[in-house]
Order: C-alpha cells, then structure tokens, then sequence
C-alpha cells in the first residue's frame, strides 16, 4: 500500500477527539486530510473529497449509518465512537460480506501503550505467584476503579485459570476496611486519586526473587492518535471486521 | 570523640537482629566490639570488658535493667527492643538526671531510609493538595496496613491538620468495595501483598501539575544496622533520653 | 495576617507565567487580583489600586526597578524573573534596611514539590552509602543534565562532604562510553529524553540492604502556582530579603 | 503428561544454582527428585534412579556429554550450563535426529520475569517514538552496561528497524561526557550502581502524551527456579532442540 493511497476523512471533526484527529492526519507524511466533517455536514462530501479511508469519531446516533456508507462505497473505516453493541456488530458483519475487501476497525480505546500493556499483563500473569494492580487518576474521576484496571483484571484472571494458576498467596488476618483493595475475579485492583494526576495503570507481578512492573501513563488525550494512525495504515491489509487494536498489533498473546 | 573511645557491648547477641549488630559493629573501623552478651550472661562482663556503649537487642523482660545498669555505670545505650511504655520511660528519665552526660536512645525503627522517608512524607504533606500511602510487602503479613503506614499517615494527617490543609479532594461516587483503600485520618492506605518484595512504601503527593513521591525499600534485615551505627556515634553528644532515630538526624522538620 | 490584606498586584500578566499567576490569584479564596500589567503599564496602577504584593513575572530589564518601586512603597515582593546577579540582591538589601518590615522573596523555581524534592535529597544524601540522579525530559530540550539536576547534584555533593561521607562504592571496570553517565562532583547524573514526558527527576540513595527514591514530576506550569501563592502568604511574615523558596518552607535542613 | 511421570535428576547439585534446583524440584507438588549428582558421580545412576528429566547444571567441561547420554537414555533435558557454541549445538540436534520425541531446552536466562520483559519490550518498541533503557545493579559489578541491557537493547533495535521506525528523537547539543548514556545500536542505555540493590531493569518508551515502562526486579537467584520447573513441565510436549526460554512461552511476539 503506497502512501497516496491513504487519503482520510474524519467524521466528527469538530469534536476534541476528531479535532485531534485532523491534527494528526495533517501531520502524517504518508496521509492527507481529503475532507473533514462536523455535525450536519454529507456523507456525500467524502466521497466527492477521493477518500480511501474515514476515521469516525462521532456520536453513538451517527456512527452505524456513517461506518454502513463507508463499506457501501469501498472506504475503509477506523472507528472510535462507542455503542457499537452485539446486535450493530452483527449487522455490520453482514453487510461487510457484500463488500469483499473492506474493513472497519472498532476499538474501545486506541491508546497503543494501555492496549499493549494489558495484553503484556494478561501473558505474564500466566506465569507469576502473585499478581495484583494499581491504578491511579486525577481526584475528579467519580468511579472505581477505573473501567480498564477493571477490563485488565478479567484479562489477567482468565490467563489465570486458562493455566490453573492458582489465587494469589495473601495470609492477612486482620486489616482496616478496604486496605487490601477491591477484589475482581482473585485479582486485588488499588485505585489512588490524586490532584495531578491524568490516568495511569500499573501491575505488579511477584514470584520468589523477582518482580514484573508494567505501567502505562497516559498523560493527555494525543496518546490516542499513533493508535488512530496505525489504525488507518493497516487497516486495507486486513479486510472484515476487526473489534479492538490489539487485533491490529499481531500480538499472538 | 575519638574512634577509639566507641567500645561496643551488645546485649542480645545471639539474637537475630543482635548477631547483625555484632558483624556490623566488628566491620566499623571507628568501633570496637569488646563483648557480645547472650542470655544468662553477666552484665558485669561489660564493665570488666571496658564498654564505652551498649546495643540492647534483648527482650522486652530483660531490657529496662540492662539499660538501668549501663546508665549506672556511665555507658550511653542505644536500645531497640521493644516493651519501653510511658512509666518505664519515666523511670528512665529519673535516673539519667542522676548520671548528667549519659546518653541513651530508644528507637522503635532503626532503618534510617525509612525514618527520613516518614519525616520527609509529613513535611511534604503540608504542601501538597492530595496525599496518598501504597505499602507492599510479602504475602506472609498477617495484618494490612502495615504499622508504618498507619505511623506514616498519622504523621501526615497531624502535619496538614497545623496548617489547616483541607482533605484530599475525590469526587469517587461508586466503587467496588474497598478499591479506595483504607482510609487513616483522612489519608487513603493501599496495602498490595506480592511473594518476592519484603517491605517496600510508597507516599504519593500530588497538585496542579506536578506529583512528588518519597519510597523506602527494605530489602533485608542488614537495613538496620546503619542506624545502630549511627547512634552509637552519635550518643556521647547527645546526653539524656532520646526517643526516635530522628532525634538523632538533624532533621528539623 | 487577614485574608483581605492579600491584595495583588501581577506583573508581566501578559506573560506565560504571568497569564498562569492571574488566574491562580483569582482563585484564590484569601487573595484578591487587584491589577494586572503588562508591557508598558505604568506601576503608578499598583499603588492606585491599593495593592499590598506585587507579584514580578516581567523580564530580567525591568524586574529591579519594579521591586524597588514596589519595597519604596511598603508592598511585599514575590519574584519569579531571573536576572538577579549579586549586585542587584546587595543594591535591594541596601534598599530594604531602610523599610523595615518589606518583604521580598526572589525565587529561581517556584515548584513546590521539585524544591521540597531537592532539599530532602541533600539530606537524604548525607545517611546514604550510594546516590544518583537520573532525571527524564522531554526531547526537545537541548542541554543535558538538566539545570536543576546539576543544582540537585551540588546541594548533595556538599551536604556528604559536610559529613565526610566517602565517594558512593563502584567497581566498575569496563564499559561502554557513557553508561555510568555523567559525573557532577562525585554524584552519577543520567539523562532520558523521552516523547510524552514533561520534566522529571529521581534521585536514588542506597545503603546495604535498603533503597531511598524521591521523585518529582512536572505535569505542567501550572505546577509554579502553589509556590507563588505559599509566596504571597508567608512574605509578610518574612521582612528583608529572602533568596530561594525553600527560605519559607521551614525545612530546617 | 501426568504428574508422576516428572522424576527428576539434578547434575551440578552441588553448586549454588544446583542446590536451589533440588530445593525447587523438592517442593514442587508435581515432581520428585530421584537422584542429585555432584562431581565425580557416575550418570548411570540418573537411569537406575528411574529419572525421565534431567536437570543440568555443571560447567561447561561435561554438559554436552550429560545432555548426550540424557537423549540417548529418552530423557529430556533442561540445560542452565553454559559454553554451548555453535558446533555443539549442532551436533546435539543431529544426536536429536536419532531420538524423536526427546526433547532439550538450553536457556541462557531461567529468569521467567526477565526473558518475558525483553520479549515485551522488543515488541512495543515498534509502537513508540522514542525507547531508553536503565539498568539498576549493586556497585559490585565489573561492566556497565549489563549483559541483559545490551541484548535487550539488540532486540529492541532490530524490531524497530523491522517496522521502519526511525532512531529516538533527541535535540540534545550540548552535554557533560556521559550524561546521555551509552547508545547500543541507537537505544541510549543508562547504568545506576546503587548499594542495596542487586539486578534491576527498566524500559521506558514513550509517545506523545503516554508512557510504558516495563521493569524487572531480580532480588535473588530463587528468581531462577519458576523457569527452570516450567522447562521440566513443558518439555515432553516441545520435542527436538529449544533455545532460549522464550521458545517454551508461547509469547508469539
């Protein structure tokens, strides 16, 4: 694939995603920035622009019938808006089978280091006595823990069982309420909130004399963009439906 | 004070943190050990051995004579054995004012790195918007957290109290059980148990745009014996009860 | 001092720093913003507008005039331009022995944590077997180590001599050109230059069997805030001149 | 593979790495240990014992006939000795021609943790702009950089060339000798030897606006026993010549 060919419009420009978006694109040397679409504006207009590629960073109303025309019209499409849920998956696969070599990346979170992260801790937990995590964030946030320590933990404790690992050694007796953390599937996940702070994740795994740390420090919302770029250079060389980055990073975790 | 005058005595010394006092005092080139006492020794061999000091590594039992005997016999102690409650200390005091010159120092926790990591965690904490604890330690704890954080957090926790510092903010609506750790005096203990630390801590201070962080590792029992070393060199300057290693560490906070 | 007596006056307002100090000012429940300057504002304005500090965010031209102004009619300085060279400071300590009761402070970094992070590392330092610096910056910065590595790196380097701590232990023999990194009067310093980070600095301080990290992280400018504010509320109590912020910190060190 | 199939003979148990393989294969719930050979004892004795694994840890004079009469007698064999150049190892896997179904595993690193931090960090080397590393050691080690930095760096290097991803950016024009470590095949490499610690690394990579770092800690030589009991477990099913013990991992990466 030769870099003229790679020619983007982002859908949902105007947001703080899409704007970063036409930032990075306009950036890239192997990519130009054909059209750039705000709330309103026509499908038609990528298209006219000579798109081979949209990025839809939308909203869930918009984003089905947005990703729908760009298979219709043989663009491929790299998706970051959410409520793509079981029943759009299903019709999207559908549609992708009348279109033979397209293909649409939807990943909940393109940020390459977190994804990348949570595979590594999801292998390595296989082979450790004792895993446990630490996330922390900035005091504004009101749940925890947070959604991925949450999605990193399941990873991890399906590795876990996958292999018959047993639970994590633990002999305490007696603690304060909560000192040990909240517990997800065996797996102890700590949640520190602490003005400065954007969203960081770290897992610790410990056997007899040694120690794994693997953390992930996400420090503004660009960190999303090297995923968004791999998304658009990869995705003409794996047609259908592809759900999460990883699926793009050829992992084999 | 000369080098030669630092002659060690060490009570206890077939106990484990004693036999440790015993190697790490015959390695000092400024000290002397001229005798190493077990149980159902005489205390009279420290006299006849010329002991300018004495390390008390004993029990809790046998600890309040031995150090009545050295301070009757003009030798300054330095004592980590525990049990030294509020009247054995008064008792102490009473003598020490009949022996001006002698030193004695008590101190719970001899690991220097942890005693400066404490006393800088409370100072820091004055300054800072939030404040947070993670200890580690080996899966073989009984209890959580350790009783150096919850030191540590009351040591903070009476530091932002003198400057009226307002609670660390936290927006947190819903969690999973305990995700937020144990709460101390309004600073949050997360305690992680992992096979292959010891006993490690962490104090996490964050405002606006920047985040300072002060963590102490104790990787084995030998983290003790700088602090005996200290006191022992520092003792003769010192005349009178001191309670804390910090006493002894110009610290000034 | 009572909350309304905290009337400011900023400086440079039109500035980076000086934009950051206006709306910190603002926030400021004990403070209020009673002028803002900029480049070619006359400093009558301060006066008219009944400030009683001024804060000095100007260039290394005008920021003598400005205090002076500012000392000749009783406000308190906080000043964070450089500039200052020995000269300046005994023509201003001159000028200060005749209005008793002014108070100027001159910082050269007003981080909070990073000052706090400096002054416990050449405490730290002086207990310690072995110390480095390994300080981590974004990669457009052009010199290494980092201004305030080396500065950190002095204050320790004195603090051991003081004490009469022997150079750290290293037996290296053979290595590759730079692996043991550069050498600022006996302290190891290391510099990373990584994309995604700010302005980060660890200083690491060991001794047989136990680990001392303190660890500054700069997010953002808006990590300067919290000094210039401490600045404000303390000089009143601080007359004549103070160089340094770590001068109203009560370190102690 | 059933449990009882695993009886284990050590060779080399004498030494330190082979007394910790007989205190591991000992208390592995799965395993027993059938025979210990130390200097001078004769081999027949692993095949009287009834042994079907062996463990080799001797020198490099007599590894290579051990790990001859091992294939030849169908035991399969986990070789931790080193001295296997490349004439050697063809000639064992023209032995293993002989003996389908037997299997070897050489590995030059048992340390489960450190082999899967290299493997994780050559693969997200592909993925960020800029890629450091720093090694952390006690003061008595000879060489700087280590011998693991120096091959993690190669991995990480030819990975990054394997994508095309340019050298790290780093706008560094003036430094003190040093201060930006040394460059092993374009990744800067930092050396920390530090009193109190014994083998540590850490890979920092970075993008704009995120951080992954991925750090092993080895706090003794137990840190070897996990990956020497996986290579017993895992053997009979990885017929033929292994080496490396990433190749028993199934990492894909």
């Amino acid at each position: 694939m030769s870099a003229q060919q790679i020619s983007v419009a982002v859908l949902g420009a105007g947001g703080r995603m899409g704007s970063e978006a036409v930032k990075a694109v306009e950036a890239a040397s192997d990519m130009q920035l054909v059209a750039a679409l705000g709330r309103g504006d026509s499908l038609d207009q990528v298209v006219e622009a000579g798109a081979t590629h949209i990025v839809d960073l939308t909203v869930p109303d918009s984003t089905e019938a947005n990703v729908h025309f760009a298979v219709e019209n043989g663009l491929h499409a790299v998706v970051g808006t959410t409520g793509w849920d079981a029943q759009r998956l299903q019709r999207l696969e559908q549609k992708l089978t009348e279109h033979a070599g397209v293909a649409v990346l939807i990943a909940p979170n393109f940020a390459l280091g977190s994804v990348l992260a949570s595979a590594f801790a999801a292998k390595a937990a296989q082979y450790f006595e004792s895993a446990e995590i630490i996330e922390l964030h900035h005091p504004n946030k009101v749940d925890a823990p947070s959604g991925t320590a949450v999605r990193t933990a399941e990873l991890m404790a399906a590795a876990r069982r996958e292999l018959h690992v047993p639970p994590s050694p633990d002999a305490t007796e007696s603690q304060l309420d909560g000192a040990r953390g909240a517990v997800v599937e065996d797996i102890h996940v700590h949640s520190v909130r602490l003005r400065g702070l954007v969203a960081h994740q770290e897992v610790l795994l410990g056997s007899a004399g040694e120690q794994l740390s693997i953390r992930h420090d996400s420090f503004d919302r660009a960190s999303f963009m090297p995923g968004v770029l791999l998304g658009l250079r990869t995705a003409a060389s794996r047609p259908g439906l592809t759900y999460g980055l990883d699926g793009y990073l050829d992992l084999g975790l």
